[in-house]
């Protein structure tokens, strides 16, 4: 065990992504940062693998003052298992912290955002970890408030460590700080994308189809994600990767059976 | 509402999978069958959706006797969302179908497999979907006994519909039917992969590497999907996609405040 703290930092949206930039720049102050980054934007990629393809990792000291930089070519869940294994050598790091994204991750979007997915692969390494969004898609983004809020999470995680296969997905509204009402623990709110792919013609002739959709929120509930962000304040969801309906256990339960020849 | 249950079909492993097939075979009994799978293998994918390039849906009629297929260029999920908005012209299917996949999606594996991806896909759009899985990777693997075990499902789906927002994993054993010991409901396995990335050198002297692993069992319950596989039952795991750690709600409670420019 080293005395100093090793933080480990990835994302979605790419080594050069400003939003990566002002995370390192909040978890400098809390012990020595390693980056791993995608080379190129890996949004929506979920919790994708690398498995028909070998990955590649190149040393990309320049571009961060101050931390070791490596951009992979492979998936943000990629850069956490190459880490681990290849750069801290199978002596896991003490904290994986991923984004800060450019734009929401609340609510279903857990499921498709490669900055939380990098996160939970974290958490399923057994490190303390914890995925940050900024509700602002823009690459010219202020992260100034979300710093601040960052920065308040870091040294909670750091003060009472969260409890096994538990991690954080935290969203951060757009605006100044001034604007921002405080934090609220939240679960997941019951929403979706309503898909509306755009059809167009190839000079070819042929079709293609853009994914496009409408989110839509289901949930009424106050105590959501969705509720705290959409009122001001900054979300935090505990999150874990067992995915059990625990609650439809005993609803199943007359599925048990021994021997089967007789269907 | 149409009289004859309309049903879709998907996996990961490639419109030309012989587990696909296997699929189709049996759900063909219960009504009409829409295929609409990836054009290639797409293991691994997770909930990865294509947002950076358009999509390509053709029709691959000729692949199935009696069934309506599609390939399409986008990841399992890309497929559910395209089929439901395209295909099934925003009027949803009866029951989303995925797989037979070509090796487990037990415990952990959910998280990384595109067969299971798409069944929760299906489950966020509301329609009762499950993922089907046999233990034996190769693509000659004798799909009999996993036949027998999807149809005895898929009638107890029709039966008893699933809950809201739950949808099924099921993974089955290798083997002759006569050597399957029956059904049990579970849930999953507290599991990782230990990576283990092979790094070797190409012709022009850089590295590259490899993503391999061993699958590691950190869990002695009996009453998990690793278990059960492991004593010759099929297993069946509800899902849920609220990946909220709602146990850890409570001990997180202290975290909200209102107002912030204290810190």
């Amino acid at each position: 065990m080293t005395s100093t703290r090793r933080i480990l930092i990835t994302n979605d949206d790419g080594i050069t992504a400003p939003g990566l930039r002002a995370l390192v720049e909040v978890a400098r102050d809390f012990g020595e940062v390693t980056v791993v980054a995608p080379d190129k934007p890996q949004s929506g990629m979920g919790h994708a693998i690398t498995i028909a393809e070998p990955l590649r990792l190149y040393s990309t000291r320049e571009v961060f003052e101050s931390a070791v930089a490596y951009q992979c070519s492979g998936t943000p869940v990629d850069c956490v298992k190459l880490a681990v294994d290849k750069v801290f050598d199978k002596e896991p790091p003490d904290l994986v912290l991923s984004g800060i994204n450019h734009g929401s991750n609340a609510s279903i979007n857990i499921l498709y955002s490669g900055t939380l997915s990098a996160a939970m692969e974290a958490a399923i390494e057994g490190i303390q970890s914890a995925g940050f969004s900024l509700l602002d898609y823009s690459w010219d983004a202020d992260f100034t408030a979300a710093k601040h809020y960052v920065r308040k999470i870091i040294r909670r995680m750091i003060e009472r460590p969260l409890p096994p296969r538990v991690f954080l997905n935290v969203n951060i509204p757009k605006g100044p700080l001034s604007a921002l009402k405080g934090i609220r623990v939240c679960r997941q709110a019951h929403a979706k994308w309503e898909e509306d792919f755009i059809e167009r013609v190839d000079p070819n002739g042929r079709k293609y189809y853009w994914l496009t959709g409408v989110f839509t929120n289901f949930d009424e509930g106050e105590d959501t994600d969705q509720w705290a962000l959409e009122h001001g304040y900054v979300s935090v969801v505990p999150v874990q990767f067992d995915l059990t309906a625990h609650h439809s256990l005993s609803l199943l339960a007359p599925w048990n059976e021994e021997n089967t020849q007789d269907a």
